[in-house]
């Protein structure tokens, strides 16, 4: 897929990979991290809705595909290094499978035995992915 | 070093890594995304300030080091997978070592021949790393 000259100059990881960050443009809530190689940052920017390359699964993919929880793309931002997207999103229902606005929805909490809950649920995931 | 059980939880990557966003506490911008091994995690949560651990230098850093530009933890969550973290830190002076606030300061311009420059510069690297 075409790429332009600005993306040319990313650098993507020895798996052709490069981290991107989710935020809603919004609030700057930071909603996921999740790894994009150049047909999946390509099919981004053509498409205005994100897509994610899966290690697990080696394929792309179109977030909200399953969900209906697309992200609709506001701007692409890069670090000084150049290897690391910060993308602003319209995020469309949540971002997280398991039912959060924002995946990170945990928070460290000193000398307690567990991590804190501390997103509010927005959707039952066994509604939103039945099989 | 010692590690609670929480931490314990974390997924490292097989370097022994994960991906640390860090975010200004009070605005949500997105400030930088370096990685932490366990060691380094741990000295942040002991000290209070940011420590990561440069790839390319085999070692742990504190952020600020050189500059002084320390990073104050505020809060750390992390996501549904427990493979990213999310660092809510007070910044002092300025994240990134090309003189912004944020390391993210460049936005893709559709049609333009390079990134756009949509940070502003708060300090001069020469004058702040110099040798």
């Amino acid at each position: 897929m075409h790429m332009d000259k600005q993306l040319e100059g990313l650098k993507f990881d020895s798996n052709g990979l490069i981290p991107a960050i989710i935020q809603d443009a919004g609030t700057h809530q930071v909603l996921m991290m999740a790894w994009m190689n150049r047909d999946s940052l390509a099919k981004t920017i053509e498409t205005g809705q994100t897509h994610f390359f899966s290690r697990s699964r080696n394929k792309l993919w179109l977030k909200g595909e399953s969900s209906g929880h697309v992200q609709n793309v506001k701007s692409i931002a890069t670090d000084c290094d150049k290897d690391v997207l910060l993308i602003d999103v319209e995020q469309i229902g949540a971002a997280c499978h398991d039912g959060y606005y924002s995946c990170f929805y945990r928070q460290h909490a000193s000398g307690a035995a567990d991590w804190k809950i501390v997103g509010k649920k927005i959707f039952d995931p066994a509604q939103v992915y039945k099989k």
